[in-house]
């Protein structure tokens, strides 16, 4: 077990660390395509081509091409262009809204809302992920799960896995870095995170990117805590 | 009772209208005059008095004169100010950085808790405060108040009645303006937000002030609401 101090905050990644987008996206699609009579779309694809877009469309606000847009309306853009690659331009600008809107209706990996009720009677949680205010708080309302704060990059104005996403978050909970836990499924995430001073915990998501998933399925660092889900992260943290 | 349609979230001023700032602070500041053994001080009053840099402090960004500054820090200076006045000034420096923090061990009224659980399961949550996040989450989590998202003057980087400190609560909820309700016990704050679109509720907390409180005792204005509670206002709000 870990000597270092105990945390005051924690810190989460949301997509893939908290919920199953992937899933959730392909039930959204099945339903969109049932609806509208589309021809046969591999749906898990069609999830895994919208997320792939996901790190070029933040790659161009990171690099400062283009200046601060949240997370819905890039993702909004990236639809756009998934759905012509997959030859559904039919698709109408109304139910490409509705469809945008299925990142809010995510549901959380089964031991996620009980972890993160008994880690709430301890520590302060927050999401700290690339999710904007207005996704986080409504996926949070849908899914229950019971953050004291949102923040995250908007709050940040910058996207992870920049220094700032990392620092602003802790500012604004008027902590040090060493005082706050940064939870999460992806090594990466956690190296960045660690590099600003904080915590450590990857908890593995041997399913987010489904049955044929290769990365992020161990911690490939020496992080301060390694758990198999929330419920033993909250057990490792006496909560 | 108002015809507008029912709003998707609802925003609240914080100090006076959810927790009772005179009371915590007189006390908090009688423990620090027992344990320093301090000559006879009025506390009440003193907690009038460091309540009443609270305006000054904030036109002073409000202006520009002084760039963005948190509420804590603000705080913790007009501690300063206020301890001289009072002839305080042998309080040393760490103990008054532990007294600033008796903003954020504030006791909610006695229907606060309870509403705010009604309100919950039908809305989204979010304090629209002048208050800081860090301020505003460690409050919530000493009194809890079980808010979904924090939001208020840091997220909007204006304070209140400044315009931005409605519009950009309400853009961070992906929400319109008459989606959201606005609750306060001041008069001032209900007719801003009003001015910006919002829809808003009108709760009395007649003791706010001590018991010779003279504004604010009565709605001064037609609000959308109008209640004695946060109980009565759930009932009105179907939740």
């Amino acid at each position: 077990m870990p000597v270092a101090p105990l945390p005051k905050a924690l810190l989460f990644d949301v997509f893939g660390t908290c919920v199953d987008w992937r899933t959730g996206i392909t039930k959204a699609g099945e339903a969109l395509g049932q609806r509208l009579g589309l021809p046969d779309t591999n749906w898990a694809a069609f999830a895994d081509a919208w997320r792939a877009q996901y790190q070029p469309q933040l790659t161009s606000v990171r690099s400062g091409a283009r200046p601060w847009t949240r997370l819905e309306i890039l993702n909004r853009e990236s639809l756009d262009t998934v759905l012509a690659d997959f030859g559904l331009q039919q698709v109408p600008a109304t139910e490409r809204d509705a469809f945008n809107l299925a990142w809010r209706h995510l549901l959380p990996w089964p031991d996620t809302v009980a972890g993160l009720h008994r880690l709430k009677t301890r520590f302060i949680l927050a999401p700290n992920s690339n999710a904007d205010i207005a996704l986080a708080v409504h996926m949070a309302k849908f899914a229950n799960l019971p953050w004291d704060v949102i923040l995250g990059a908007e709050v940040a104005q910058h996207y992870k896995p920049q220094p700032e996403a990392y620092l602003r978050s802790v500012a604004a909970l008027g902590l040090t870095p060493h005082e706050v836990l940064m939870v999460a499924a992806h090594n990466e995430d956690l190296v960045a995170a660690g590099a600003q001073g904080l915590q450590t915990a990857f908890v593995a998501r041997p399913l987010e990117h489904g049955p044929g998933q290769t990365a992020d399925l161990h911690p490939e660092h020496a992080f301060t805590y390694i758990a198999h889900d929330l419920h033993e992260l909250a057990a490792q943290l006496g909560a």
